[in-house]
């Protein structure tokens, strides 16, 4: 099959065609770009040379030659195109935040600051965290009544947020305001360059941003109520804060859980019951690594890969159960769980053109 | 007069001698160092070539010849020394934590694993944060019945975290657990390489480490529990958890405190009048920088220099304060506060060789 | 077949256990380590928890149970094993110096201090270079009547700044000293945590190192004279200084090489004329990458993979012929050329589990 | 005194800022910027809050009220407050181009592209490199006639490459083609974003730019064949290579000098040789320090500082000397020494205001 990329050139785009090139299933890939239409995608990123080799086109002959669309453009200017695959029947797996809240389009609004273009376009679309959602986004080549399936591709903040938290969500162990205190590398704000990511502005320093009002907020909140109504619970409320770490890739965050009441075993004990949980919860997934309890989850061991490391802790009193959960942005956080979705949307092997091992560094 | 370092080759030791150099009522450094006695400060730290140039000798000739000392020892290795000290009635100031816990040595022991040696010598220490402790410390010179003072130099997280919220502490509006998330460069952890902190191992990435298990905690908790006793208040449980970041200094702070009631005004209000009671708390102290509402604090406007920054934010449903402060670890996490102590003890003003303007990068 | 790695626990031993999980041909690791015996790769590197999974066993159970022994030890040490290879016919791939210089042991006790232990295996070696010597490795796997064949794996400066002159040296047209100006990530000094790798030494500085002593100095210049003699010529004398830059991965040289005269021609034409020589040189050669006249080779084009890039330039003048190579010392300049070499060696693809396409970041 | 700057929130005007602020000549700064006019430059720079106050005026009201102007401004947008200062007797600090090539237009149009605006202004300009000029810098506050005196303030590269070769070149020592390995710290690109220094293009890599064709190049040519000239001597030719290395601050130059014959004596003695000679040319000079043999100049020792550190090496045949500079760009690459000329101009020590003693990190 002939896999196509809209936004090509953009960090997420170029990371999409470099896993794509290594997918046994495709074998041809049809690359668009606004920035650099009529160049070529290795001329954009030499590192390709020799390796990939394909023209940019339009969007419109990417959507026309390819059999799987993925979008990595930014908000609120590729419904257009969604729109077209529907109708064609084709997958459009979309890595803004476009079609992350479905039908709640005012909280798109809220935060986004944006109406939908096309509102209709939401019936046929899903949120693509597989590990929430992998029911209905497998086998869902062929969407609503022969439509192409629109996949809401997860925010990379939401994706480890969410993972980090499942498990308790799903039990109701959270007593109480569940902080997310997360941390991205500097490819996380794109390709563009801004004073916020230039070198030295942002080297040799940490620093949060958004405070209060980052857009990954909702959709977080979001995930955590899904999860909780699965079983029929209701989710804590949610303070999340990001921060910029001079660092290429990696989202790291730390997830501080309040508990009903203080354990009465040990701290050691406490963990081991919370690991087990865990262990349990996402014995099935592929991507999913509960670390060994005593290894804490650091960025550079999921480097370049799918996966999403969970430890889990807490806090010298047994109050508060800290959760730290590592992937990488640009694979687990954006890429790659596209390309996971493709996989499960047209039946291939989940883990297909996601096996690459991390190295540390 | 003249200073003495004992310990003057690790990180914190060559940073006094740095800052000291420069220090107007200071004319002679006297350096002791175990690992290199018999060389030179500038064959151990070349940068110093041509600008400071000291013998390194025996940790008695410290003593025996300096108006004040200062310790850059290890944990539990330099009480004889400050025992020396207060006999001779000079004033030691002890970058370790033999002197942070005062007549409190069950806290000592239970994270440090220790025994006082000499216990006998808490009833001449000062637990050295300025912002707490000034008045105590001020001319504190003749300590006890005309000994040596001790100071007991604060733990770089400790005085991020204290200073970060103090205010609310004092005002008795914190309504829960309160939840310091910190991150630190890896001069933190000192000159002697190791597996942790050799650079492949934690460049281009993040982790936490010692979470629910960092030392640093019950002298946070301390801290806490002290400003909030100025007021006759208790003060809130508190969770601390570190994280190693690729950068060379500075530590952030990020402190969630859980607000009473949910506010009635919009966020820019309640921001406005939390703003408002932090510009007041700190209205006299030289080192304290409450930022402008809009800006936030990072560690590299605060680089090399005495300075720490807070900013006051809000989570975005008015429930949680979230308060950002930034040191240099070495210097107001450090050197530059044994060195606000020790023109404290003296009479010095206070920003004596501490005048540093923080350069960007 | 097994692949066996004795040393797998320090960083070039870890890159190997990585590459070989991907190698279709391989479907056993066998892994020893002194300092981790007893304990496993994935406890000592656990990236690979979940991924790669064996226990670290002796030396000699790696040479009994594996078809191909890498040895990724220190210096001096590994003879005892490559000699039981040998005589098992067990192809050994030596990532140390001492099978480099083959008949040459002056040249390797002159620059490493040491004698071989066992001079009379050189006649089973083959310098491990496959641009140099692919014909004399490509089914080797038995050597010397019927023996297990043994490669010294190039040294990683050595590689980027051969493939860097080759084709200059084989045409005779270097007209005096060649200088070779390299820098090398952090990684090139191993695991083992130092003073000089230590994070806060090394980060945000670049510093030469070993200037004019560096040991693979007469590595280089042997591969030059080398590769001038397969047409008959004379090498020039060699210049070589190593840098320490604040990155985990990659080798850059930038080399400078006099030509005989001035050209005539613009530095455009004088560029493309050794573009030309250069691209003709490398056609057929599956790992280099000689880039097009105006991208210039940079270490993070080939991050994580088995790739040399090569640009030329020439100085304002056009006296001066500029080549920049790139690799990653991991990858093409320790583990991923021993896998060339294994694939050399058993007939496989030569780009067998060599694939990898380099991510920006 | 009242010091001027205009372009004062640049990179460079900001140190310019930040150091004039601990001058103790200095009584106020007056400060214009075209991009944030109206603004304050702590607004720019909230590294600066509660420090250093000021408006951003116009270029004219700076001009109108300072004592001494410093340009930020980029090249060949400057020469018409050059000027006005010339015309009031009002020394002019230039960091940008357009003065460094005084009377030498051709060389300035061929590298710069672009004609001198007032060319009548050079016979009131100096180079300001005080360890080439400063008989002609000193004392020259009223320049010709009365009239202010314009300093070319010396480029990055030029600095540090000039200073690492002055004593070989007066003494006629070069046999052959100099060539200056260079590299720099990001900060030297300047404060404006592009995709060069945007954070993931350039972290965690290491390239050249520019080779053969870098605007430094003729400048470099030119001091070496000031100094050569003093002795009544040529110059060598010059080849001059940049890199970009991922670090705030610092330039390194390894610099490659053909010896005339080989050495006699022992690499050993011939250091010691060479070092005298350096020892002795730079006896006199405040901000150049020549290490003691066995010493290797980083960047991360002059952190900060006005310092040159330089550092002399052969290669092993002994042929070839190899001799290493470090400065920081920012200030003895930039704002430092400008304010050494106006050290020199107004008659202060040459030192007031450079006194900062560099930190290691």
């Amino acid at each position: 099959m002939k896999a196509g990329v809209i936004g090509a050139t953009g960090y997420a785009g170029a990371e999409l065609v470099r896993l794509l090139s290594g997918h046994s299933g495709v074998d041809g890939l049809i690359l668009s770009s606004v920035s650099f239409e009529g160049g070529r995608i290795e001329e954009v990123y030499p590192n390709f040379i020799g390796l990939i080799s394909a023209p940019l086109v339009k969007a419109e002959a990417v959507i026309s030659e390819a059999d799987v669309v993925f979008s990595a453009l930014p908000h609120g200017v590729g419904e257009q195109f969604a729109k077209i695959c529907v109708e064609k029947g084709k997958p459009f797996i979309d890595m803004s935040a476009d079609f992350r809240f479905g039908e709640d389009e005012a909280a798109f609004k809220k935060w986004y600051g944006k109406d939908y273009v096309h509102p209709e376009l939401r019936v046929y679309s899903i949120y693509g965290l597989p590990e929430l959602n992998r029911k209905k986004i497998k086998g869902s080549r062929s969407g609503v009544q022969g439509s192409g399936v629109i996949i809401g591709n997860p925010g990379c903040y939401p994706t480890g947020a969410s993972l980090g938290c499942f498990p308790v969500l799903a039990k109701g162990l959270a007593a109480g305001t569940v902080i997310v205190d997360a941390a991205s590398g500097i490819s996380g704000g794109g390709r563009e360059p801004s004073r916020q990511f230039h070198y030295p502005e942002c080297a040799d320093s940490i620093a949060p941003y958004k405070i209060g009002a980052h857009r990954h907020t909702p959709e977080i909140a979001r995930n955590f109520a899904a999860m909780a109504a699965v079983e029929g619970r209701l989710s804590p409320p949610v303070v999340f804060t990001p921060h910029l770490v001079p660092m290429n890739r990696g989202i790291l965050s730390t997830i501080y859980i309040p508990l009903a009441e203080k354990a009465e075993e040990n701290n050691e004990q406490q963990i081991s019951k919370f690991h087990s949980l865990y262990a349990d919860f996402y014995k099935n997934e592929p991507f999913v690594r509960v670390l060994p309890p005593g290894v804490i989850a650091a960025t550079n061991r999921v480097r370049g890969s799918n996966y999403c490391d969970i430890s889990i802790h807490t806090d010298h009193s047994g109050s508060v159960l800290i959760v730290v959960s590592a992937i990488d942005n640009m694979v687990k956080g954006a890429a790659g769980q596209a390309i996971q979705n493709m996989n499960l949307i047209f039946g291939y092997d989940e883990k297909t053109a996601l096996e690459s091992i991390p190295a540390l560094f």
